[in-house]
């Protein structure tokens, strides 16, 4: 691109590098036809051009559009289409802009495909429906004029207090690492060029925004190599196999140095020892929140361009980079290598040729996403526990209560732009019931962290007049037009309606009191009583457990999550997610996970260990024999056998401790896993390939190396190695 | 010591590095007359000596040692001199035992002076005063023949959960290193020879268990290097400058390399990088737990030896070196390396003499050991709060409630051994004030966990019959005779009636809703109220503190606590302690630390920070006018006035916010403290010399260096830099 970059002035090449504009103010409607607005004319004029433009699409309370002032679907196409004609028409040198928009779990703007969130996509455990989907959204997202999607995916969940844990696959890396390969590859295709059905992903965070101390949004990550390397960047590394276009680097520090302006992870580790090469985007206004450790904008911005980001998100630091190059603190170099950055992406999504690549993109299927987004959801449906009242007979008269059975907006996650109306597709859990012809009675008997009166009342009624209580409880990552919200679009002020989501770290994670009321009230009247948990971040469910005969829970599905769980709870399907993080027991008991490294303390001395649900943990209504066939460096064989009566999906999960000389083993990691879908009787045999990525360690370049060792796998849910486990020696 | 290094064998070497037998099953009391046993004979005679000897005097429910069967005070020499005298009239050549105890607030072995908890020594902030207590600790230690006090001080108090709280001095590093560079240069005395009045000192932990993951005792700190070597380390550095015989390598992990093991921090760090020499001891066990990143114990041996450990504690790891050597693990070379350091300490406590160093030991004095303690205790007492219902007025009728208002094991913390009896120099707060002559019903209200029959009822009746109600809540480390105990002395079973101390982690840190009962109880009666929390970890106290009038935190203040409270509360003395630590405003609210790194998080919607009891936190009944006059390079001056009534003792604190570029800074540091005492109207001006332990950062090796940036600091309580604080411009 340098022949590009030679002819860019300094003010042309600063223009590239940000990203200021909020591109929902790019146009307005006026008597019903899209204009491109003095904001954006001026931005375009400052920088003659715009490197590129986030949220022209999107929609939610942050940005203030909806169905009424924002940019339906039937019209992304021609928006984006304008102001690429305007951008290329007040540019020297024509150069495009880049559209960029969040797709979390699907594009947020207006008609966008919501799918499960991330947590829930973690639950099913199946890379292949994952891409299947991915793609959809790719091709969707392309349709629509947008070339770059921010996706969620390396955040690891570490912390059940962090208000974004639903945006995390996972806590373990393996299974992170697994499904962001998996939707990078499928959004962006198979090659170096992104063609006209794809789009380029920029992965967010890096690093370690999982490991924020306090589980409080952006705080500092004191974490050391080993950790960062082990847990945080596994996921990282995988999408730059994967020839991710970008990263979006965190708010966090790690061990003191924010990630904007850490030069050893944005290039030492991404691109010297990785040898990627792409992006680097900073989060929104994460530069100017530099100046904690910067004495002004030119130094913040010159902090964050020797480290190696090469956009900025709405700070004023990247906009003062001239006077940072006046002042000599960065060189003519330091921005061209940024810029060139940019031009490339441009390049490799097809922005420079003769016939635009989006000038004809190719739509989504609507059908198949739509169908596709069910099935995932139905796969992330997890049963904890089921005294045998699941699967429900089609004619019992249910009492659907608690405040999630019959709340759309609290199925959704963050992220998510407001609803069609009508929405024929979206289903809750007593929508759906009713459409199964389950005879129901509702009452939600309290919000979320309020009582409502008379609610208990009502929950009673309900039940007493059923055969069985069906009690949803759970979060809310529900997003207000009244909210109010920081810079960077988290909620700021304090919304009792919402429990989740950017913004809403909680110190207390366990069903809220208020909720428990309702489930006690189900309780007392003595009906069978089937627990649902809808919720965004790994609960404490052990109060709500002790009082159902059976537990459901289901990490935000989505707008078809109603019908999914009545899938599972009719017995049209039968159960097959596992959780993707560890529920802890209670209160204050946390970290979890079931990768920390061993320890030899005999826990808390006010909480059972055993009150924790582990990772892994999901029933079916069939049961299953499973066993480890043989395991040498190169694969595990294992077995599996349908041994019940009911037909099912089911995921053999393949866990290993590994030894090394000198290192504390961490407890049990996920090593594999394999989706299978066996008839009663029938038998599969399993090949869980293993190479580096399962058995190696990370040297001090980050990068894996076989140490001699060995290495415990076993297929059962133990959380240590059970007597059948087999041990394979590790040799370089 | 190369020539007594000579003439051992590799047997008597590796006895050297050994400390197995359990001192206390050293001796046996047969007819009134002390023998040494078989335990001791063999062991002897399995290593041709004995390296070093622990817990010849320790008396505890572990020990099983008490009044009843353990070594008394006046016998102590004799001990010690009949246990040496068989071990060198064993050995080849005559080599002398080391007698190691525990002294980690005074000894633990019958008849020792029992200091306030560290908890409570960092309340108080006067260096001069535990020098001079320690001073008086080191004389009664080395005149019971005590060789080696091991030392809890390294410790950073990070986590409210961690039962081992009490041991720590504060959560802030410079507090920490100044109490343990006062403690350490008082026990040893300044010279590099340690006389007859000195013990040399083995500080502990090293490093970072106070950051284990949890708060739960051992687990791994996956810390970066900077959390490490700025909060973690500075203690150790401290120490090591104070010229610090040893360190005790800490159970856990640092980023997944056990201490016991991690040649990087007791090779690299210690001696290569600091220039320190001496000993490392590893913690109890803590070898034979290196077993799970090690094949075998001749694996772990030689990790631990080749790392820097010269002391084993209770391991087999450690007496198979003989195989480790053949097997080709370690070298003759470790071996002679770690033996020639503990010949060296040895030589250091003039063992080697010819008339042996401690065969006229010095005396301590009781009496000034007891008022200084007493005096300690009192400068701990923090008040939090105070609606002028203190200081009560000498005849105000009072109702003495709570679990901890009579309970003398509750005031004395973890690692104590038994008390006299009878024991007429402790008091209770109901004893100290009935012996001040305050009219005194007294009801217990319930236990620590557990309610009472009839005890609400009881706390009414006393509260009613009443002008004052004292409410004194908290926690126990007390230890039963009956108790489990795991291999390392950690307490194993659960125990209602325990709730700190080493083994009894805590999900939740608020004081417990059991206690809160008695509290309301009391509050009901409608009399003013005074709050006392006699506790060991940093507990929440909202809901406690807005049920009372006044609000009193006493870190277990020893057996003097009530006499000292009673200080405060009948207003012999105005208060001057300052939380050495941050109490979370409720469960799940942690990390706290004032110097954890700035954040841009709200913190979390469901708690408030406000609610946060910030460190330093500390009221009198005279009021201050405090401001800085001043700040350079080298010094902060600042100005002192009693304002108020009241003639106090009054601690100044310096706080600052120190900024490097490209570092997120901390939000506050403590860089200095000054005690003064000053009466009504008096004032002072203040130094707070500024150096490179208050102004430099760490560079690559762990040493400190001038940074360019900027200091501000204040005097005031604020957690962030007030109006009136002082920039100071930092040049190397």
């Amino acid at each position: 691109m340098k022949h590009v970059l030679e002819r860019l002035t300094l003010k042309e090449k600063i223009g590239q590098l940000n990203q200021r504009l909020p591109g929902w103010d790019a146009l307005e409607v006026t008597h019903g036809k899209l204009v491109v607005t003095d904001a954006l004319k001026q931005e375009v004029e400052r920088f003659g051009g715009i490197g590129s433009l986030y949220g022209l699409q999107r929609a939610d309370p942050w940005s203030g559009r909806h169905w009424g002032n924002g940019i339906p679907p039937e019209r992304s196409a021609e928006a984006t289409a304008l102001v690429q004609s305007y951008i290329r028409s007040q540019s020297s040198s024509g150069l495009p802009t880049l559209f960029v928009e969040e797709a979390p779990h699907g594009l947020q703007g207006l008609g966008g495909h919501v799918l499960p969130v991330n947590l829930a996509v973690g639950a099913a455990w199946d890379d292949d429906l994952v891409a299947e989907l991915a793609a959809q959204v790719a091709h969707e997202l392309r349709a629509r004029g947008i070339h770059v999607a921010l996706l969620s995916g390396l955040d690891m969940l570490r912390d059940p207090r962090w208000g974004r844990a639903e945006e995390c696959f996972s806590e373990d890396p393996y299974i992170a690492s697994h499904l962001v390969r998996s939707t990078v590859m499928a959004m962006q295709g198979a090659g170096e060029r992104i063609d006209t059905e794809h789009v380029a992903v920029v992965v967010k965070h890096l690093a370690a925004q999982g490991a924020g101390i306090g589980g409080r949004n952006g705080s500092g990550a004191p974490l050391g190599w080993r950790e960062l390397h082990e847990i945080h960047l596994p996921a990282a590394r995988a999408a730059a196999e994967a020839g991710v276009a970008g990263y979006m680097a965190a708010y966090n520090d790690v061990d003191g140095i924010a990630c904007s302006a850490n030069r050893d992870l944005l290039t030492g580790v991404l691109r010297e020892n990785w040898g990627w090469e792409g992006i680097v985007m900073a989060d929104c206004t994460a530069l100017d929140r530099l100046l904690d450790a910067a004495p002004d904008h030119a130094h913040a911005g010159a902090l964050a361009l020797r480290a190696g980001v090469d956009i900025s998100f709405w700070d004023e630091a990247y906009v003062v980079l001239d006077q940072a190059l006046d002042r000599g603190l960065i060189e003519m170099a330091d921005i061209d290598r940024a810029c060139e950055r940019v031009l490339s992406l441009k390049q490799r999504l097809g922005l420079f040729d003769e016939s635009p690549a989006d000038s004809e993109p190719a739509p989504g299927d609507d059908v198949l996403a739509h169908r596709l987004a069910h099935r995932l959801a139905r796969e992330s449906i997890v049963l904890l526990r089921n005294d045998g009242v699941l699967p429900l007979a089609g004619s019992t008269r249910l009492a659907v209560v608690g405040p999630n059975a019959d709340d759309l907006l609290s199925q959704l996650g963050d992220y998510t732009a407001p609803r069609p109306v009508p929405d024929p597709t979206s289903s809750t859990i007593r929508s759906a019931l009713i459409a199964r012809g389950f005879p129901v009675e509702h009452a939600a008997g309290s919000k979320l962290r309020e009582r409502i009166d008379g609610g208990l009342d009502a929950v009673r009624a309900a039940v007493g007049a059923s055969e069985v209580a069906v009690v949803v409880l759970g979060s809310s990552s529900r997003r207000l037009y009244e909210s109010e919200f920081a810079e960077n679009g988290a909620v700021q002020g304090a919304d009792l309606g919402m429990t989740n989501g950017e913004g809403v770290d909680l110190s207390r994670v366990a069903i809220d009191p208020v909720q428990i009321e309702v489930a006690r009230a189900a309780r007392e009247v003595g009906k069978p009583m089937v627990g649902i948990v809808i919720g965004g971040r790994p609960h404490a469910v052990t109060e709500f457990a002790g009082l159902c005969d059976a537990l459901i829970f289901s990490a935000f599905p989505g707008p078809t999550g109603g019908d999914a769980v009545v899938d599972v709870v009719s017995g049209a399907e039968s159960p097959s997610g596992r959780l993707p993080v560890t529920l802890p027991g209670g209160e204050g008991v946390w970290p979890v996970a079931h990768d920390e490294r061993r320890e030899t303390s005999r826990g808390y001395a006010d909480a059972s260990y055993a009150d924790n649900v582990l990772l892994g943990t999901g029933l079916s209504y069939s049961t299953f024999e499973v066993s480890v066939l043989s395991g040498s460096q190169t694969e595990v064989r294992a077995r599996v056998q349908n041994t019940g009566s009911v037909e099912s999906r089911y995921v053999v999960p393949l866990y290993g401790r590994r030894h090394v000389l000198g290192v504390r083993p961490r407890v049990r990691q996920v090593i594999g896993y394999v989706p299978v879908h066996l008839a009663p009787g029938e038998e599969q045999e399993i090949v869980f390939p293993l190479g580096i990525d399962e058995l190696g360690t990370v040297d001090s370049h980050g990068l894996l190396e076989l140490t001699p060792g060995h290495l415990d796998v076993w297929v059962s849910g133990d959380l240590h190695p059970p007597t059948d486990s087999v041990r394979i020696e590790v040799a370089p």
